[in-house]
């Protein structure tokens, strides 16, 4: 019986030239979470569903899994995680004993969410996470480092311009409370929608969470504020009326500027940072550093990177208090918007760099020598699996973009030559192996 | 509600330094397949039902996926892979018009078995593929490659002897018509078991396949022969009685012969390699190459990589012919093997290769250019979060095991030096930054 092959809704699955972008993606990221030193730390897909509903979950956006056939066993009910945090938390109480802390690791991994399928919606992607917690206390530059190394890695990408805007949370709420305003979670929601509604829409949702005119008003300028403003005007303004702040105004500003200073001494550059007081995420969890990630000039494609701190990562699972910050590189978004906006494109199907041609009968001992020295040169090398005519090979060559053929007959054997081709620039030549190893490694 | 985390049964979790171990592991099997030229492809972890049970799953071991709360959706039926050979096949079925043949990808990744629980076996595990795959007709270098790329990745992993089994399964086969067994497939299942049960045991087992003595007592002595003899000896011993074999051990005598010699001409030493005519790998599919992998000394163990060729990889998904080769190394039972051996073992709990200690208030603004400067050259540099006293500074490096400490104080600033600690040899040295990088980067 023959199963028709279909796609999966939700799913997505790379060519070959796409899986090899995504492939470049995780190194490089990954490379730049190493360099800060979060260490990776991988946790199984599975985790059993009372930890998954324990908090933050939409239950039904929860994959439960079962046996397909067989009784139910005693086994605890499973499902799969839908981020890679509420595994970690778990993670980190049950091994509270025996990790090291302060601990910094890295996770390039999938996660699963049952959604209705849309547009740039899966129910599989992957997400790139850095975390840092400590027992106990940890200390604000744990902040500057997520942030750093997120900076780090998006800048390392090369895509495109991007704006990591960073608020603090105690600035926020701090500020609504001076304005009177009771419903201060509330508020912090609507704000958070700003972006995705129209103006007047905006204004009645603030009046739905019971603000007046005025305050309203305000809200409209602290925005307006937040745009016009460079991060070092925006300082230096609330820097100014600092005196007149209450408790928690004044903490939000301190540790953004702290953050910032410390973010300037490791180089950031001031045109990817944006101080952006009306950043809040939302989630109420979030009582400090919190951040989101645009692109430059399609911020209306929504964040490709957030993260912020959070007093207490493993609440549900341990009575003890870990602090803990976080970031996050939504790798598959990211390269669905990079896709859309044609920042990436590749025509490269193969990690090969070089086609060997297969001579076989004639030369074949010594093809598989110069295939095995190329090899030990660190140059992934293909060698052609039979000896078709050289033309087809050619053409194999051409068509997953490998940029060099090598040719070794009984004539350039006899020569100690070799001829090297270049696909890309049809440059041909005849030269030393050695020769030929130097110019495909440049 | 706090919910105490506990471990699932069947899936493993590692501590960081076992994680470390991993991802060192997949990196060097990543670097030996993508030098011989298989390109990363990867698929989701979630495929439909239909196609999990199409071909060669035992039902039971299925993992069905649905959504913890909500009603059926007219989704199809999902289940999550337990190999990653169903998906490969049903991907290039999926895509065969647009793939460009032959495709060589690699793929190390995830899979998931229902399983009764027990030692060394995983209902979530890690496999290393590499396959290679042609539309009509695939030629019998494909087995070259995949031999010799798992042989390189094997002796890169650099864990201790190993022996890769190579037999042919038409040299087997023909071998048991010649005996004029009748029941070929029955004693070919039998054959594979004859390490896993005692001598008396197999000849009873021999026996009710319906040999009678004589031909029980020839594959005594064929197993007896293939044990005492070395490849060469034994393809020597066959070759002289050559005219005597039917077609089929004919032909797989003479591809066992190109296959080893192309593997020594591609430097593949022959401690390493076995040709071992009595490898079955017990299926019926596997109808030409197979073979497997045992750790030296520890063959009772199982082996730890495995292959073969199959001549119709996606015959449940397209009418079309796909001649493929696969290798596959077992890399989570690998690992827990070596580990039960002893053979592998690390300390090191992070990426980090320094940790420049926080001396805050006084220098931190020239601590943080030199971490800047560090993670610029590609060292894996690791700021302490808090200026914590020096000694507790100095015992999470320890704790940890990084190699170095670098200490840059008011003084050392004044002189123009650091000071460079290397904890495993507790050499300590005063010298300038640049020197330093020399010595970290070694």
């Amino acid at each position: 019986m023959i199963v028709k092959p279909q796609p999966i809704s939700g799913y997505y699955e790379n060519m070959p030239e796409e899986q090899i972008l995504e492939e470049k993606f995780k190194k490089i990221i990954q490379k730049n979470y190493s360099l800060s030193g979060f260490t990776p730390l991988d946790t199984p897909v599975v985790e059993r569903v009372d930890c998954l509903t324990a908090k933050w979950a939409d239950d039904n956006e929860i994959y439960w899994i079962y046996r397909l056939n067989g009784e139910e066993s005693n086994d605890a009910k499973l499902g799969l995680r839908f981020d890679l945090t509420v595994p970690f938390a778990r993670y980190v109480a049950q091994y509270e004993w025996v990790l090291s802390f302060p601990f910094k690791r890295q996770h390039i991994a999938r996660v699963y969410r049952w959604e209705r399928p849309q547009k740039g919606r899966y129910r599989e992607f992957y997400q790139a996470d850095v975390d840092i917690v400590w027992n106990g206390k940890l200390s604000l530059f744990a902040d500057v480092e997520v942030l750093s190394t997120i900076y780090n890695s998006l800048l390392d990408l090369d895509f495109w311009g991007f704006e990591l805007n960073i608020n603090n949370k105690k600035f926020l709420s701090g500020y609504l409370e001076s304005l009177n305003i009771t419903d201060i979670a509330g508020t912090i929601w609507v704000i958070d929608k700003k972006d995705k509604v129209r103006k007047d829409k905006f204004a009645a949702m603030l009046q739905e969470v019971n603000l007046n005119e005025d305050q309203i008003n305000q809200i409209f300028n602290f925005i307006e504020l937040s745009k016009e403003k460079s991060s070092t005007e925006l300082l230096e303004y609330y820097g100014k009326t600092y005196n007149s702040f209450n408790n928690l105004m004044q903490e939000g500003l301190e540790e953004l500027k702290y953050v910032y200073n410390n973010l300037l001494a490791l180089w950031v550059k001031q045109d990817y940072i944006k101080i952006n007081p009306t950043i809040s995420r939302g989630l109420n969890y979030y009582t400090w550093t919190v951040y989101e990630t645009f692109i430059k000039g399609a911020e209306n494609m929504g964040s490709v990177s957030s993260g912020g701190r959070y007093e207490n990562l493993a609440s549900n699972f341990t009575k003890n208090n870990f602090p803990w910050v976080w970031g996050s590189i939504g790798l598959s978004r990211l390269l669905a918007v990079l896709r859309e906006l044609k920042l990436v494109e590749t025509n490269i199907k193969t990690v090969s760099k070089v086609l060997v041609v297969n001579m076989w009968e004639e030369t074949w001992k010594e093809n598989l020598n110069t295939v095995k020295i190329l090899r030990e040169n660190n140059i992934n090398t293909e060698y052609y699996l039979d000896s078709s005519k050289i033309q087809k090979q050619m053409k194999y060559a051409y068509n997953k973009w490998i940029e060099f053929v090598l040719i070794q007959g009984e004539n350039e054997l006899q020569e100690g030559i070799v001829q090297l081709k270049n696909t890309l620039t049809e440059e041909q030549l005849n030269i030393s192996l050695d020769d030929a190893i130097k110019i495909i490694q440049k």
